[in-house]
Order: structure tokens, then sequence, then C-alpha cells
């Protein structure tokens, strides 16, 4: 059987996806691209690493993301099982414009296949649909490929722009100062991130996904194929008030998407919950370290809001009403860089 | 050796790409997608099989676009050369912006690969550095995605948008009518598009692509690499005109991509050139029919203006000066529907 925590094997790294190797790829690509667009083509606004995106477009600022789902489609092939994901291809990219404060308009999803089967499409149009609904966007394209020499089996994706309604600004973390608050809003399992290293520890593990884990009440298979909670109803309560400094979606890198914000402020998460439930059991059958878990899981906590702590009651009430009863603040924020879980001993110093 | 163009032997379905089933599968997924978010949350355009979405935000009209590269990647692979199809993740996307009339803001890449070879990513992002100059476009984000379960080599695509400079509304063919003149804009080879199909062909005739094909003088390897065009300068050059009533960007579908201009207009195309060069050399190689050749590729016209034939020289000057001297009346339009080229005996009732 698996590990048990004391005898660590797993990482995201071993099973085949070094975040420094794509880190290094990025870079050079990104550095043999220098072109700036003359002012007539629209105004890139510089938010460096940040979650989207973002263009000045006449009297607009049109924020832009696009994710996939990655390898959590191979678990939905797996089960034959495809709304989940369909969802989840709206949910990465609207919670990366939720993020930056900007309200969703716009969707196009990307659909690679080896080969188009009605049924399977069916199910992600319906896991779409729910999304979009989710997150009030609206379907305007997308893009399906048959291309069998490239993908084994379906990759799922898209891009999503959204915009600033008046009297909003793109909520950077620019603003995040010693003091403020790191509020958590809970997720419902895993994103869609992370899977290649789930998915070698079930097959290692050889684990039965049509039957419950200890203290579960479904399969695991629907637990891993739940999708992401999707949190525009939440940036879309508080993006406007002036005491929200930064939002921050907790996804691939995990805690460490903090340090995205601001790298002069240090996130002390004194109050993030240690894992439980689906997070403390991949922890223990993985044998993952605590560091590899919180940079590449959610752990329960999906996303973020960094607010100064005046009228924060009304703040979590507010929160409360968009649907987030749930949230509470787990950290504050020091002088410094970096994210520290003091009472579980983890603690980085940048995002990558 | 190959067919002989009497012995019709290939086909895009033949090579695993059947459209009908493509067209069927995406029908699946759209009847799923009904959602209308309300209208604070932007309004969509219907501007239905065009080639970009649209959404209004604010006081602008945002137009969308997302496509890959498809197979040609497996090319570049091949050959190890990956500058022109970096250029054409660019091109497929900016182009369809252009045949909407809208001028390209931002653009953001996706890869999904097998492993992250610094040196692929370097010349990627060269030919994206090649492909937003010459459409005057930003890069503004992109997705990275290490995913060796789903990906056999390396996925290229990506997303743009575009919008809609002062006085300047979307070019749909709505306004096409009998009597309006197809201007025909010469292609520099294929564009990134049908390559399923062309690299079974390579295949099964054992096609030496260091070697120039005959009447050539590049090698076939460089000349199937080479980026398509970048039609963006041609439409940012006469779209505001009234006298321009529509657009096409002559990819997949090829000549077929006239009808999605509009369903009550039959394009005579009595002018277009018979397929020579690289388009000859295929059809001959492959055995391909007309009909299955001038559906798949471009046939050495890649994007069309559909325009009322007054001041039709000044026009032609106009479209000169932008960079298409080549520039030439191909067709004209008729009442009806679909799209004929009476000299070639080829004829297509709708778009797919």
């Amino acid at each position: 059987m698996g590990g048990d925590g004391r005898n660590p094997r797993w990482s995201y790294a071993r099973a085949g996806v070094d975040r420094a190797k794509v880190s290094e790829g990025l870079k050079a690509l990104l550095r043999e691209v220098r072109y700036r667009p003359p002012p007539a083509s629209g105004r890139p606004i510089d938010a460096p690493g940040h979650y989207a995106g973002m263009v000045r477009i006449g009297r607009e600022t049109i924020a832009m993301t696009t994710d996939t789902v990655g390898t959590k489609v191979l678990l939905a092939a797996e089960l034959h099982r495809w709304e989940g994901v369909g969802e989840d291809a709206v949910q990465v990219n609207v919670n990366d414009l939720a993020a930056v404060g900007a309200r969703p308009a716009a969707f196009v999803d990307t659909i690679l296949c080896s080969r188009p089967d009605p049924e399977v499409f069916r199910s992600i149009g319906r896991g779409i649909e729910r999304g979009l609904r989710a997150s009030r966007c609206a379907l305007i394209g997308g893009e399906t490929a048959v291309v069998p020499d490239i993908v084994n089996e379906t990759d799922l994706g898209g891009t999503a722009i959204g915009f600033f309604p008046p009297k909003r600004a793109p909520v950077t973390g620019e603003r995040i100062r010693w003091g403020d608050v790191v509020i958590g809003i809970p997720s419902t399992g895993f994103h869609a991130n992370g899977y290649t290293l789930i998915r070698r520890i079930l097959e290692e593990n050889r684990v039965d996904l049509s039957r419950p884990r200890e203290g579960a009440t479904v399969s695991l298979g629907e637990e891993l194929l739940r999708p992401g909670r999707i949190y525009v109803p939440i940036s879309e309560a508080v993006a406007g008030l002036p005491e929200v400094h930064g939002f921050a979606h907790i996804t691939g890198g995990g805690v460490r998407n903090l340090s995205r914000l601001n790298p002069r402020a240090r996130f002390v998460l004194d109050g993030w919950p240690s894992p439980d439930g689906l997070f403390q059991w991949i922890q223990e059958l993985g044998g993952l370290r605590a560091e590899e878990l919180f940079e590449t899981f959610n752990t329960g906590i999906g996303f973020a809001v960094i607010a100064r702590p005046v009228r924060l009651s009304a703040l979590l009430r507010r929160l409360a009403r968009a649907g987030a009863a749930d949230a509470r603040v787990v950290g504050h924020v020091e002088r410094g860089g970096g994210v520290e879980l003091p009472n579980l001993g983890v603690r980085y110093e940048g995002y990558s």
C-alpha cells in the first residue's frame, strides 16, 4: 500500500511535472517576445506574473485568461463521466478572472480529441452550461480539433475574457500591506490541477474508484471528478470595496499563489486548516511531504481575499450573502516576502 | 508513386478527419449550452457560424477567436523547426479577427507538451514575435501545460481578441448582394490546416523533405513549414469602407468558407486560379479529387474581400499599398447559395 507520511515518496516532479523546467521553457519563449504594439492597437497593462493578462481597449479594460483542465480529463475518460470536467473548463478560466476582480463576459472552449464522440461532447456541453451559469458568462465560440496523431484521448480547455464594471479597478495585490488579513474561502475538493500526481498515486496503490474512501459517502471517482468551486460570486461581491487589496486563486502552485500578488508581503497563514478529508487521504496514500502538498493542491481553501481589517465583520457578512458563509480569516500579512504556514512547519520564499 | 488525378485515392475523411462527424459532435455540445447571461455581463452579438465571436462590453465590441496550428506541429517536430508554427499560432487567430474586420489587440498562447524543451520554446517564441509584429498585437499571457499522458508531441495554439476602432463596424457579410465582386489575396502556401492529410500523403509516398519538389527552389520541408500569410494589414486597409461587404479567410473548409458569410449569396469563382505549384503537386501526389482539394486547402488564394465594384481600381490600389499588389478579382456574387468554380467543374451547396 501507499506511503504513510513518514516515508515520503511521491512528488510532482517524480510524476513527470517539473515546475522548474516548465519555468525555464517559458522564460526561453518570453525572452524572444519583445514586441510592443502601437497604442492604436490597445494598451497592455503590466501586471507581471498575474492571473490574467489585461489590455486597455478604448474606454474599457479587458482581462483575459487561458487554461486547460489538464490531466483530470484522463480520469473523466476512465470513468466515462465528462460533465464535471466540462464545468472545469469554464471554472479554471473564470476563477482566474475573479482573481483580478474582472467580471466574466465571454468564454471560448477548446477541445482536442482523437475522435469526436457525440455522447462525450453532450456531457461536456452540459458541464460548460453549468460553469457559464455559475459565472454569468456567455459562450461565444470555440475550437474543436480532431487530431488523433497529437492527443491520446481528449484535451479540454478554453479562454475567457472579462471586464471591470464602472467604478471598479483591477485588483492586483499592489496595495497589500502588513496588517492585512487573509480570508480563506473553502474549496469543494481538488481544483483541476495536480492530477498527473493524483493519478500516479492512484495507479500505484491500485485504488478502486467505484468505492468511497474511508470517511466519505460518495465514490472516489465522483469525489475526484467533482468540478472546482466557482469563486466568481465571491469576487463580484467585494472586488469594488476599497479595503479589498488582493485575491488569490489557490490552484497549481498551491499557497505559493499568494506570493504572486505582492513580492514585498509575507503571508503568514497561521489559521490555515490542517489538511483533512480528501487532502489528508492523498497525502497519506502518496507519502507526500507537507511542502509538496501545499504547493501542489489547494488543501481545502480554494480562494483567498486579502483585505484591510476595517469593517471585517461587514466584509464577512457580504461574503456570506454571496454564498461563502464558510469564509474565515486564515492568516495575515507581515513585512517581507514568501508564504509561511507556521503551525505546519512549511515556508516558501517565492512563487516558483 | 502517388495518384495521378484519374485514380482518386486520398481524402480528408480517409486521413482520419471526418468533417461531418466533427460537426455532429459540436452540435451535440451546443445543444446543451443555452445560457444567456444578463446584460450586466456584456451582450453577445449573434453572428452564427462566423470567424469570430463578438461581445459588446461597455462602449466597445470585442471580437474573440481561438484556434490551433493542428498537425502542422508534427512536421515541425520531425524537422526540428518550430519558428514557423510559432508564427502560425498567432496567424490562425489574427486572420480570423481580420475576417470580421476587427483590429487585433491581444493574444495568449497555449502550449501542451510532453516535456518542455527550452530550445523548442525559444523557436516558438521567435515565431510568435514575428506573428505579433505582422499583426500589431500584444502577447498578454498564455498557458504552458506539461501533459505527457495527453499529448504525444506538442500542441500549439492560442486565442486572440480584437476590437473595432471608431467608425468601423463588424464586417459580417450580411450586406453582400448580387453583383458584388470577390477579390482574392494570394497565399504563400498552405495555411495551418489540412496537415493530417498532407502528412498521410507524404508518408505513403516516402517523400524526402530535405529536397525541393520539381519546380521549387527550397526544400519541401521549408516550403511545407512556411507560416501562413498574415492578412491583418489587408483587412485594416479596407474594413472601414462602405463598399466592403465581407471578408473570408480561406482555411479549413477551403473555398466553402465563402458560404459562411451569407447564405443567400452564390459565389461564382470564375477567375479563381487553377491550382499550381505546391497545390498541384499535392493534388497529383495524393490523387485528390478537385472537390476534395478546394474544400481542404486554400489552393493559392488565402483571403477574399467581397465588395461592391464601385471605385474598384481605388480599392485595388489601397490593397496594393497594404502589401497586396497581387490582389485581383477572382469571382462575383449571384443570387442563390453555395460556391461554384465553373471553369473547374466544382460546386458546393453550403459550408459543411
